[in-house]
């Protein structure tokens, strides 16, 4: 049997028991090491399941894939990914050729971002279509996410934002060579992303969406056990808080839509209160008894903007 | 701490090691029964965690919230839930309820329909907003379902559809008279479902469904070990399907968009075959080894009727 396993959104406690138990049956266990970023390391996995690990990097899952499905119509092999095994399309892809070559195969799912979102307590059923936001070049800036949350915009729907991931990229140079040189992994930062939304914007003026008027929360290591980060207020706000107000990463950001529900403004009110917190102290260096005084003026700063654009912009009744 | 703790989507060892962890040190442990129906029974779920579940309904969970959260400053008390946690607003209900008390809460999320709904092998990038559908009755007939699948059509997007469950509901009379008597539960038939779905467009005329041309994937219990069902095929073909053909409940639906990838359609011909061998069974009562015959006709029937849409009325370029 091929099993496909989900380790959901955080370390090696996130994977669920019938996963450990595929686990520890297995003769060959994989990781997938590409598609997201492990908050876990190997040997943490590793003295875990009390069994090795096999890192399995792009070329091996794309292009290797017979590799991986040795054996599996005989034996037990898996697969295991960050999140849920349908997040990414080389999955279907590696399930595609295991049927092809008549392996039985299992699909063990977990959380995602794709659900966990809802942690923003926004509502899953709002959601529009999901959209990826890639590292702009120089010269190279593709922009049709900004028609993608236009459509939902339209329909008054929130986006999640998948921010981008350069893991085990090469540069031109070393590619153009053939060297087996990586650059070190990068991950876009909200502040990144937001910068890159307004760009478009700015280029396009369709008023998609406006620095002061458009809520979006940000997310960072949903479902971690000590870093999750979760913010909102106006896109400008974002630009404002310093950088590790996010914490690490993986981010991830949502552009709130106009069918907003006086329950999700209401529930969202913390995140506000912890950015115009995360402002207020960076924008003010004072230590001591007064920091505190300026955290809880920041708070309430936050919690007032994110509340009067819910209400005159997003045209939510509230209290 | 208040936990609350996704049991992800069919059994008690679809848990993650960490929900796992704070039901062990939990000095209550309650079990959501309403919005969602549970693969797995309450004695199970006891004997496999060691210790004592309380069946939390409607009334408790909406209503005597206080009574969950009591002490939850002092102890640790579990809310477990099937599915994530944000799935249903209740949720978030008695997460804001918390926080007014000033009790801490953590969330422990897992897989729900919203992120397993991946295993049709339809790109969860592709999928706009999640509809709700409810039964009709002889007098009320909600129709708004039929924008949502339009405005997500118009798009090339691909509609979920969460099939209604009625669990613990009274008779008018009942309710009238104030006695607590409930009627049997029912869920929402995938035939039903299809059938609302195609009375509703033979009102409005608009041209957003049509049996023969309109792709679906019906899913019964997603993750299930061995009671999953994936069934793919027009809208028409799942009216000739035998009930039994979707096993048992809950059943959610796909309405397919446009926006089809070759992929999805390679990835999705097995259930086109599961949903042609059925109905080719169940319209042909023979036995014996003219009935396996009769399955392989009626697979190939349906992976050729699959593909010819997808590729005549989806525009999909196959080979």
């Amino acid at each position: 049997m091929f099993y496909i396993i989900g380790l959901g959104l955080c370390d090696e406690k996130d994977i669920t028991m019938r996963g450990l138990e595929a686990i520890k049956t297995a003769s060959r266990v994989y990781l997938e090491a590409y598609t997201s970023i492990l908050m876990v390391q190997k040997d943490r996995l590793e003295s875990f399941y009390g069994k090795e690990v096999i890192v399995a990097d792009r070329d091996l899952v794309e292009c290797g894939s017979d590799e991986i499905l040795k054996d599996a119509d005989k034996e037990d092999v898996c697969l295991l990914v960050v999140g849920d095994p349908f997040g990414a399309t080389t999955h279907t892809d590696i399930l595609l050729r295991a049927r092809h070559l008549g392996i039985p195969t299992r699909v063990i799912h977990n959380a995602s971002i794709m659900n966990a979102v809802g942690a923003s307590g926004l509502q899953l059923y709002n959601f529009g279509q999901t959209v990826s936001l890639v590292f702009f070049t120089e010269t190279w800036k593709p922009d049709s996410f900004y028609d993608r949350i236009k459509e939902n915009a339209e329909r008054g729907l929130h986006t999640l934002l998948l921010l981008d991931i350069k893991v085990k990229e090469q540069s031109e140079e070393n590619l153009a060579r053939g060297r087996k040189i990586y650059e070190p992994p990068r991950y876009m930062t909200i502040r990144q992303a937001v910068t890159q939304l307004l760009e478009i914007e700015a280029l396009r003026e369709e008023g998609v969406l406006s620095a002061d008027k458009t809520l979006a929360v940000a997310m960072g290591r949903v479902g971690g056990l000590n870093d999750q980060r979760i913010l909102a207020g106006p896109l400008s706000s974002f630009l404002r808080a310093p950088p590790d107000a996010f914490g690490p990463p993986l981010h991830s950001l949502i552009i709130v839509g106009r069918k907003l529900h006086h329950l999700e403004v209401e529930y969202g009110e913390v995140f506000a209160e912890a950015l115009g917190e995360a402002i207020a102290l960076s924008e003010t260096q004072v230590d001591g008894p007064t920091s505190d005084q300026i955290g809880e003026k920041g708070r309430q700063e936050g919690k007032q903007k994110w509340r009067e654009i819910a209400s005159k912009v997003y045209g939510v009744a509230l209290d």
